[in-house]
């Protein structure tokens, strides 16, 4: 065990793309537990796509950042949690982290259920994607769907979740032929497009020559423009981000067809999953027993080495990888 | 009883405004009925805003057209239907129609209930804002709403059931300092103005400072825009028509803070009522005691005369009457 810990801070706001001179690395004496508290070693720290919004107000400067982790216990001074346990916390982008035992989780360990599936399908990223297919858009057994950024985290869960829900087709959009063939070939979309082939919804509408039901929105822009195009009547759009719009210094073109959504009867909504957390348990039950038979593959890019945590979350916001991307600190 | 009945043909399809010029009286030889219809001399026509859109393409030219009637039965063939029974049919836009007896409903005749109810708030009309309030945005008791085209036939009865639902205050948009005075006077509205005041952005803001819960948009373009910027987090818009754009050669503007649906996680949903027509004796169960109380208000402008029902539809369509638009044919 170190005598420090090291810890990201952001230092000054963005204006347009983030880069590594918005943070620092700090570092920290290691903290003692106090009663109710245990020192845990971080092992997964997670870098979301919800974190470049975060950086523009909600996140304080010269503080530590939140974020969704994975950590072991190392001391404790409360008796639920032991020495060894592997806990989900919310106290990311550092090495260690001092937890109030009442705000952690203790993770089960089940076999072939890697636990960095906690940071991925099996958490936050998987359940906005269980929560925009289930609550939002409502995806029912036989519909086709059309899924933005599908090669991200969220994307790739979306993806997969609808198979398993009975959708009939499930269309994918990302940047590039390598993430095209991958989506196909190994995460079963039927179909993928390269958005940069040419224009949005003359490539959705090949894809998806008899229209959609259900469009997964975490573009905006153009990518909203050509699902509305797609859309059968009585269509949903469950709206989960705007990867497109977080790092531009303007806002994206408004859908020049959007009085369709009235004429088709479709329905826009917007949502963040910290408004579902309840149904944790429920995406575990589902997820779990597809993961262990391997139908259900974790799309993950592990980044090994705290110390490129801030090039794993500038790569991620740029696409350079597939998947969940998130950071391996320490192993068990 | 005449030899003959007169009706409306539509004889070519508009490019912006539609003018008398689109339509043509016709005469014809009044129909005997044979067995399982009945003649109906018709009293009340509705116009509605829907049959701009319809005819752009859904009537057929130089043909009679649809249009919500209530008629009275002059000559029967079906056990169902005796002479004297006043029906609600389909077959508008002309002064005597033969109706299947399966496809009428007799209407009941109660106190204080003009039979013209059933083509304003207990109609097509009623229903519509019935619909867009419980079913679409599910408006709760203490909750705000803004309507916008609020001194029209769907405006009105969206105004007046929000306030029956416990709205805590009901704010409109309407084209004249008469049609305010009207809205908050006469039919309870807490706010309206005048849409050509300013910046309807800024005149919502006025009118409802601390935010709206749910928006009833029969509009579109800069109403709907204004009504995405006054919406709390997981506000709600129903959205039933677009006024703005029926009658214009361009699209109305896209809302420029539709990004605002994902960050306030808002619902955007399109409806039409012939999807939820199973919701008519909900409806009138629950209004017909407020009608019969006088708590609400039937605003009608009756134009009286079938060869002024042209007249009656254009002038529906520029805004120049308050509240639902019909046209008396023939009395009981």
């Amino acid at each position: 065990m170190t005598e420090t810990l090291l810890a990201i801070h952001q230092v000054r706001r963005p204006d347009g793309w983030p880069t590594a001179a918005h943070f620092a690395f700090v570092e920290e004496i290691l903290p003692a537990p106090v009663p109710g508290t245990a020192l845990v070693e971080n092992l997964y720290l997670s870098v979301d796509p919800y974190m470049r919004r975060a950086m523009d107000g909600s996140w304080p400067l010269h503080a530590p950042l939140e974020g969704r982790s994975i950590g072991r216990v190392v001391a404790s001074q409360d008796p639920a949690l032991a020495i060894g346990d592997v806990v989900f916390h919310y106290q990311g982008w550092r090495t260690h982290a001092l937890v109030q035992a009442a705000d952690v989780r203790i993770l089960p360990q089940m076999p072939q259920v890697p636990l960095s599936a906690y940071l991925s399908i099996l958490g936050g990223t998987g359940l906005t994607a269980y929560v925009g297919l289930t609550r939002i858009a409502h995806l029912q057994a036989g519909e086709s769907i059309f899924i933005s950024a599908a090669s991200g985290g969220v994307g790739n869960a979306a993806g997969q979740i609808a198979r398993l829900l009975g959708a009939k087709r499930v269309i994918g959009s990302t940047g590039s032929a390598d993430k095209v063939n991958h989506l196909v070939e190994t995460l079963g979309f039927d179909a993928a497009f390269d958005y940069h082939d040419g224009l949005i919804h003359e490539l959705l509408a090949q894809a998806a020559p008899l229209g959609i039901d259900v469009a997964f929105e975490n573009v905006g822009g153009e990518h909203l423009e050509a699902a509305i195009s797609a859309l059968h009547e009585h269509g949903r759009i469950a709206w989960c981000g705007l990867v497109g719009e977080y790092n531009s210094t303007q806002p994206s073109t408004a859908p020049r067809n959007l009085s369709l959504v009235v004429k088709k009867n479709l329905r826009l909504e917007g949502f963040y999953v910290r408004d579902y957390t309840d149904l944790q348990s429920e995406l575990e039950a589902f997820l779990i027993p597809h993961i262990q038979t391997g139908r259900v593959v974790l799309d993950q890019t592990i980044i090994q080495g705290f110390e490129h945590i801030i090039e794993a979350f500038l790569g991620m916001l740029h696409g350079e990888k597939r998947g969940k991307m998130m950071v391996q600190v320490s192993s068990l």
